[in-house]
């Protein structure tokens, strides 16, 4: 199968590796084209532009930084617009808001394509080893076909429906994330300050109801108070700022999503909005003695 | 190695149990002395008080529903204080807060007996199959002697130091499981509101960085508006009030955990102390159509 | 002076009825133009359209429902921007969020004519009693030029420099009643509870440092569960939700407010959003005995 | 009549001046007796122990600094405890716990005397001026005698009943306080990070029906960073602590009172519990650009 992809940044890159190395005959384009060079070396072929790219290729990935990025890429001249048709698919992988999606939706459909959203969870490191989880909705016949492929970049792939629910889902799975890495953060500085190892915490809860990947991942870091950037904070707080806006617009109240919200603004504005997500352990081991 | 066991409620029958079927000679003794027949049938020995018990093991191990039980065990008429000795030991398994321990502590110490606390993690499933994990503070060589019991017990002990310790984790690891419910909680409401379906959101979260035992195991029964009690919600508030003295005392501010302790008021306002602390998401889900 | 006098709400009609009292010329004009009647018998001329109540007068004000409605006065067809020009100034006292504000001033002065945004503070019983307190922002010579319209209408008015500040404020201001009123809802609810009279605290409440206008109209009536819509919860929860994304904007983290718009949404979710914001009560209420 | 007054701090030394100006005989003590030698130059009598003062006076006052000062006063050797009589009052007006103001309670009468609590509300200044609020509970006949005397430390006092309703009155009033105090302290900090003149909102605040006496006094010293102690910050913390307390004791949930809770627990951990209790505000200033 002929794949395209649109966007070559950290996570764009590995998923694009991963295809080739399995053996799809991948179309790479980028904004900046020279970042097309590697992956040319290991067999890609290069677009010159979006369009280019969905003229050849019966299925085009897109997988940028946001959804001004996203739209651009399929409004813009020489954008996807220019060449979807019946026929052919697109699959939105960015993390975008469930309205941007939608427009996007709606605007490949009119030109007869088909169309897919399919957010990811997991970082680069995931894309690499094609560890991914991919939450997808929209079309399904183009889901279905694209199975090998998703399937070589993530190892689970969830259908979820209508477009935009998937975008929900990966916000409400964010809102998640956020909260419970505030709540590690404040069992580690109440550790600490209650005289405890945070060590130990790291330990006990590694063997117990709580263990989770993230805090596996993260906290040997975080007691160091190292915050290598891996999602970066101002990334997850615009998260759940879009996920309490999903919550507002549905009457559901969610306190402790919204306390925790407001412990990455903190953490935002004590100049900690590039660090990783889990810098918000510095608003908890804020104080002076 | 003879073994005291004073306390035969859901969590003591099951710890004790595990004991004998290992080939540990152990005594019991509980408030309603005839729930030890069960554990007479299988080859333990009773003693008539606490002190009996005392009299008779080396080390004794005390699992009791609350601090003022705690308290009564060990000072009351017949109580632990009136054997215990140079030579024996006392642990104190049951969930209690610092104070209560250093109070019990002391005790123990002034005759001349070694004290360890050693409050577990797990629910009762964990104390029938061995796997709790115990988190001990105290006298080393206790703690050290113990092991082999310990062992039977629980899948991983750990040794945090001086009396009070493992109390204090114990609160640090409930508040950071109190919130952990909060949040799953928010998450499934949010979802159904918004459209998506819940069990495709435990699917994803289990397949993620956020995948936790905890969700694995009373997901499926929250989404379905079941809440068997495993651990009552009046306690898991219990031990957020607790966790948050514990941050007051040492001015850490917890602002999330508070959000989430306040979640489970309402839902005691609501009249589900009784129920497993999963029933939080009932708070959540509270609304009018 | 001759002004006009754009949407004729419970709002509208009060502060149009009080410039007319005072001998301004007011000429006025409602989307369902039979609610202008009752004007007309005091004294008002009737426009047509907004174009028509510009052409005629050299200072028109707008009232009206929300920035939707805001929009539509100025860039429908027959709509303000169709006359407005050098000489002429338009004065929106309609509560809307800033970029609203800034949109509608820049067509208006890009035609040549003066902004000032205006929003207000108080209910339609101070704009009856021309007791209303006036925000105002954009234009200072039109501002000044309007004192003595604004005289009539509001008690005090503030001139806060540019654009969108006017804007801005009234969320602050918003952002604080809105929270005030949750503590003063926390307090009743937990004075019953308590077993003390919440009739008490009111009393107390009123003769100390925390005496507020605001308690002393809606206490009593708060106390026996009645909540006669003055300011709707669903606007009073709009503005909350905007002020914190002003704070969002500039990363100033305010998880009081935060926790009190979850209040709000939550009582949303109960089907108390066309009440009072008072009503915010019944959500600290909730219980089963 | 003759009134014994225990505690001449500056409270104390204000109120207790306030009856000698208007002519009560009044039996002053102090913990540091020289404390007193101003108010005998004034005229009053000292009395060398607590239950010296007692022995000689029908109705003896108490304003001490926290809880166990007032159980020393009472309970210690030449306490209340040992002179206090059928026929003798006892009034506390220190701020102390419902159950600290029981188990005096309890002993007074125990003893015959009569017991009423009657914490105040205002600072030092209002207890020069008589301008204190005193919320009372406990014996009515006690309460009525004593009007004569109350009347003039204070401008309204208030009976609510029997003991233990003034305490969790102080309580619930004290949670609307300090949760006003973060509301005024989040509303200028967003103010002032948006551009505008947090004087203004001052201003503007003052006009609306969100004025208050609290803000008037304080606003203009917040603004320009200043905290002068009028009432401490640690202080205000402890009784948002108890307060909470009252409301878990109660399931009352209060998710607005416990994040202003915890924004005060974190100023405690920024170094700012002697500051007055508005400087809750540098919180919510903290950033750095």
């Amino acid at each position: 199968m002929e794949i395209g992809f649109l966007g070559l940044g950290i996570m764009g890159k590995a998923m694009s590796m991963s295809l080739i190395k399995k053996g799809f005959k991948v179309t790479v384009w980028n904004r900046t084209l020279s970042r097309c060079d590697e992956l040319v070396e290991m067999g890609a072929s290069v677009g010159e532009t979006p369009a280019a790219v969905v003229k050849k290729c019966k299925i085009t990935i897109a997988m940028v930084s946001d959804p001004a990025a996203a739209l651009s890429v399929v409004f813009d001249k020489d954008g996807v617009l220019e060449e979807i048709s019946s026929g052919k698919g697109y699959m939105e992988m960015s993390t975008i808001d469930p309205e941007t999606s939608c427009k996007i939706s709606e605007a490949i459909t009119s030109k007869g394509g088909s169309f897919v959203e399919a957010p990811v969870s997991g970082g680069y490191k995931h894309a690499e080893n094609g560890q991914l989880v991919i939450i997808a909705a929209g079309d399904k016949a183009l889901f279905e076909e694209a199975i090998p492929a998703l399937n070589v970049m993530g190892k689970k792939s969830f259908y979820l429906g209508q477009v935009g629910n998937a975008a929900r889902m990966k916000l409400v799975v964010n809102l998640i994330m956020g909260t419970m890495m505030t709540t590690f953060s404040e069992g580690i500085g109440l550790a600490e300050r209650s005289g405890l190892n945070p060590s130990d915490l790291l330990d006990i809860l590694d063997v117990g109801a709580m263990a989770t990947p993230l805090l596996k991942a993260k906290g040997p870091n975080m007691i160091k108070s190292n915050f290598p950037t891996a999602f970066p904070l101002k990334h997850q707080q615009k998260d759940m700022r879009l996920a309490l806006a999903l919550g507002d617009e549905n009457a559901v109240s969610t306190p402790v999503a919204a306390a925790a919200n407001e412990a990455y603004k903190k953490a935002r504005s004590m100049g900690l909005g590039n660090l990783d997500f889990s810098a918000v352990l510095e608003v908890v081991k804020l104080y002076k003695d």
